[in-house]
């Protein structure tokens, strides 16, 4: 057990928190990690309220430990957030845009707010929503982010928004990256790209395979998957990828792609049902080089905690 | 005193290495971080002889203590390592590039290699050369570097030489990011803009304030200033510095800025000369945040270790 600020606010064995990763983290994989003393957070994505009352049921059923629902800020509306609130999830996560209005709402539904950001600006926008957990993510985490890399961002917003805890996202799929977060004065992890490679999580096992096979070099951050699926991400976000087929034949094109999106959503769509990864995106952050199989979610908090302990422990020896 | 690999090696008492930042880590910074119980790493930047003959000189004459040298690789010559191997530096740092055939030199000197790599493929080259220490650098470090991160690409580094020592470079400021890099397996520290923020630092006086005032988004990595002085870094590197008129100007348009470098060479000399660092570069990286003045070389290597020290200690409790 390792206790810090997170753990002891949400009663929970280790500071883990699953990243709502959208299509990936479905109500299965957030109970796994929950009742392995984590803490799941379900992948609101884009607002599908069937999608979404189908995993938050699953959740609900599967663990009584603490779970909740990450939301796409930028994407979300009213009734979203109230679908999500009527589940009664111990903690909403925002991510991508001023948390406001709906981190008011969440906080005036007596839910723990978790604000995800990508600067220091960021940061001080959360606190001001009324963040109960900060989380600085760093430009190595996969899928939708920014610039900022994970070791200066973590603690120039802990220093920003002391003593609100900070939890450390992006590049962590190890108990070193667990323990280092810590050392820089983050309260917790949260972890993406590790639990997309396990059993629980939802997408194609082929994609999870080519996350195993990955290394860190093999991915980078595109807009291209948000072109061709019509999706209107503001600056500045885009997203971390394995660097496949698609991402390289739109590199520096992306223009060229949205005058022709009409043709080309088609043709992506029809690789995402053939599962064909090498034009479907696969998100993936760069530590991947740290992944070595597909597990049980659980397997992997139980493993992230221990290591980080022995790092930890052995710290001491060092000074 | 943190005891690792590091120190053993070169028996100092810290592990702490400035970075041989071109132009700014002269004999005297390199001497500071050396007796303070730190290396002491002089740039050697393009390989002037008259400049490096002084700062080696000057180096020997100020320390008793280990200390070498730093080279860019692919701007290197056999004239320039033997010049160096002549002062009998403790350690030579090769970046950029293949480190053959002067890695082999300075190992027949029976000097300690040290290679910076920005990618496990780059670590691999090195430990075939020889490399006695490696240095993963990422992309958060100020001046030249490429594109992967420091928090992911550190344990991926470790795991492919492992046992050679690895150092991690880029992001680090303080002793949270000391800490944070041993837990992550590293064995110390490459430490570059935290030291130009020094009163042994060269480089002008209103740069280093620069320093002081800027956030790390402030920073971003730009090919432009190697346009303009026509150095032909090779791909896939580019420099981190502070986001001034120079390159939000010429961002996007670097074709242009060659195409008129004739012209544009001698506007940017003069800005040099006039110390006009919104067009002339001041190198940075994202710890910027956490530089809050300028201050002698050694008081920087004595508060991050003990920062660190302390942090570590405070692990033990975590656990």
């Amino acid at each position: 057990m390792l206790r810090t600020a997170l753990t002891e606010m949400f009663g929970i064995d280790h500071p883990i928190v699953l990243a709502p990763m959208g299509g990936v983290s479905g109500g299965r994989l957030a109970a796994a990690v929950s009742n392995a003393g984590g803490l799941g957070l379900v992948g609101g994505g884009y607002g599908d309220s069937g999608w979404l009352s189908r995993e938050l049921s699953l959740v609900k059923s599967l663990t009584s430990h603490p779970w909740g629902v990450g939301l796409i800020t930028w994407s979300a509306d009213a009734s979203i957030v109230e679908l999500v609130l009527g589940y009664r999830p111990y903690a909403v996560m925002l991510s991508f845009g001023d948390p406001e209005p709906y981190g008011s709402i969440v906080k005036a539904a007596g839910c723990r707010l978790i604000c995800q950001v990508q600067d220091v600006a960021g940061a001080r926008l959360a606190l001001e929503a009324g963040a109960d957990v900060i989380v600085a993510q760093g430009t190595e985490a996969g899928g939708h982010g920014a610039g900022r890399s994970t070791l200066p961002l973590v603690p120039a917003v802990v220093d920003a928004v002391a003593p609100t805890p900070v939890l450390a996202a992006g590049g962590i799929a190890d108990g070193r990256g667990l323990a280092a977060a810590l050392m820089l004065g983050a309260q917790g992890v949260l972890v993406g790209t590790r639990f997309y490679a396990s059993e629980e999580a939802l997408g194609h096992p082929h994609a999870k395979r080519k996350l195993v096979e990955a290394h860190g070099e093999d991915t980078c951050r595109t807009t291209a998957f948000d072109v061709v699926r019509k999706l209107a991400w503001p600056e500045p976000y885009n997203g971390r990828a394995l660097c496949n087929g698609f991402v390289k034949r739109w590199r520096g094109r992306e223009d060229e792609l949205a005058a022709q999106v009409d043709i080309q959503q088609h043709v992506y769509a029809s690789a995402v049902q053939a599962a064909d990864h090498d034009v479907a995106v696969v998100w993936a952050g760069e530590g991947v080089d740290l992944i070595d199989g597909i597990e049980p979610a659980g397997d992997i908090v139980q493993r992230l905690a221990a290591e980080a302990a022995d790092r930890l422990g052995w710290a001491a020896r060092l000074a």
